[in-house]
């Protein structure tokens, strides 16, 4: 259909773009997982499942993935990207047993950050939709964002992922800082710009950019 | 494929988001359903349009909800939500004969909401894009809007959702606005923001809650 | 499912608005197939695509607007829009003679332009996103927008069609300037926004009238 966009694929995306030393590949693959599942696109999804396994993200971790998406991106995405995912995952003999538990040990909770988080919410969110607040403490923060199957700088990659596919510019933030509090590097941080132009389209990237810069310039480190 | 999310869709969603009083089962289906076609998610629908019928929802407010979608979401999702409601419809021996007709007897139109309305429109679109103007008086306010299929609280609940749903912020207080004209309460406006969490993302509502609190201090009720 | 949707379609969308005379039926296509693959509407790809075909848009150029799309809705976007085009193209007999080279000559830089673009992409998105400005100059604007099977104007329509479809305002004013510099008139714009009300939803539309305003009022022509 196209021999020019099979080319792109083959010299650009594959040939420089994820070969750029920047972003290792683990990290393109949570970052290009993030936005397929944001944009709903399960045709593409069995072959980067499959490239994220083999770069390093390990079954459990495509898991607790899936289910993060579920509240960041959306629930009926997360449902949708169910299929794919077994798929997948039967034709390569990962069985339940690799799956994490639906109720593990959570990770401890970081008090301090935990307080001026739910205080700004509290200011902000409580006097408008007191119910919003709710979920947003119990179900995300004091549960989902603990669990222990997926590392927080690895949530922050698939939250940061699935802002900027959305182009949800009031949100990305807080979540890139918190991401970059989470370890993620300023070239990571710049390289996830350049990786997902691709993956969510060149103006969801230089929507992002101001926003990134305001993040950047914000931070000592 | 993760128990978490099972277990989450079990406690967390039907366990205790649409068991919550302050948004009725029904409400809370019409708000899903346009979150679900505006995302043009058709995995999901089968399912949820099951949930809406069985929540008070008449197969002749589905099909002018679908109708409705069209101008709010786009022509595409509503042409890609016919075959599963076809499909469920079918299922329940719902036949041709509980339509809406293609060109029932209008409700009336109020005149003095009509033209406000049209006075803002006159103002603002019709000197950039006069054809938009014309389609947005003739085909939405004095045809769509005015159908008697779908109650008008009804329409201000399946626009809102498909405004918070893809991020219109711009278009969200008109439409807000509407709703409460329309019998929507403070309470109910809340709610749609903490279940519409879950279906269209936390990021969609978290951005959704200035936009609602500027409405409610726009308001003396 | 729904008369009125049906109605609606036969009197409003194809008896009405693709026979307004401000926007031909070829550009109308280009912008409608721009709206279904940003939105990843496959299911409603082959008809447009048809008539795409029926109204002189050329094999090659769906194949060059296809892969256009890949750089500015999104990868994946491009990868779902290429089954729906295989069967078209199939059942028209149009084989593979008829697609654009991968490697053609390309089109002369207009050097003036491209330095001033240069410079506003050094300015702004260098010091934050070294990567994306490299691909952006690389890629898009030295390669993908001097391929000759697609003229600049209408590249330029399917790159304005993308982003009125995702809501992306702030992309909006160059790309639009580029397109009225490539020969598009003030009302053949107006009436893209009208058309794409009904094809990416009345909501971005009216989003989008305050920017096409804003690039009318800042251009002598």
């Amino acid at each position: 259909m196209s021999p020019a966009l099979e080319r792109y694929e083959r010299d650009t995306v594959f040939g420089n773009l994820w070969r750029r030393p920047d972003l290792s590949p683990r990290d393109r693959s949570i970052v290009t997982l993030a936005a397929l599942i944001t944009r709903n696109q399960t045709a593409e999804l069995p072959g980067y499942l499959g490239l994220a396994l083999d770069s390093g993200v390990m079954p459990s971790e495509v898991s607790e993935l899936i289910t993060h998406l579920a509240f960041y991106a959306g629930w009926g995405n997360a449902m949708a990207a169910i299929p794919a995912a077994r798929q997948v995952f039967a034709s390569r003999g990962i069985g339940a047993g690799q799956l994490p538990a639906a109720n593990p040990v959570l990770l401890p909770l970081d008090q301090a950050a935990e307080a001026a988080r739910a205080a700004g919410v509290a200011a902000t969110v409580r006097p408008t939709a007191p119910g919003l607040e709710q979920f947003t403490t119990d179900t995300l923060f004091r549960d989902l964002w603990l669990r222990p199957g997926l590392a927080p700088r690895d949530r922050s990659l698939v939250t940061v992922g699935a802002l900027l596919t959305a182009g949800h510019a009031a949100q990305l933030p807080y979540h890139l800082g918190r991401a970059m509090d989470h370890g993620l590097t300023r070239a990571e941080a710049s390289e996830i710009v350049a990786h997902l132009a691709f993956y969510a389209g060149w103006p969801n990237a230089f929507s992002a950019v101001p926003v990134v810069k305001s993040v950047f310039d914000s931070r000592p480190n």
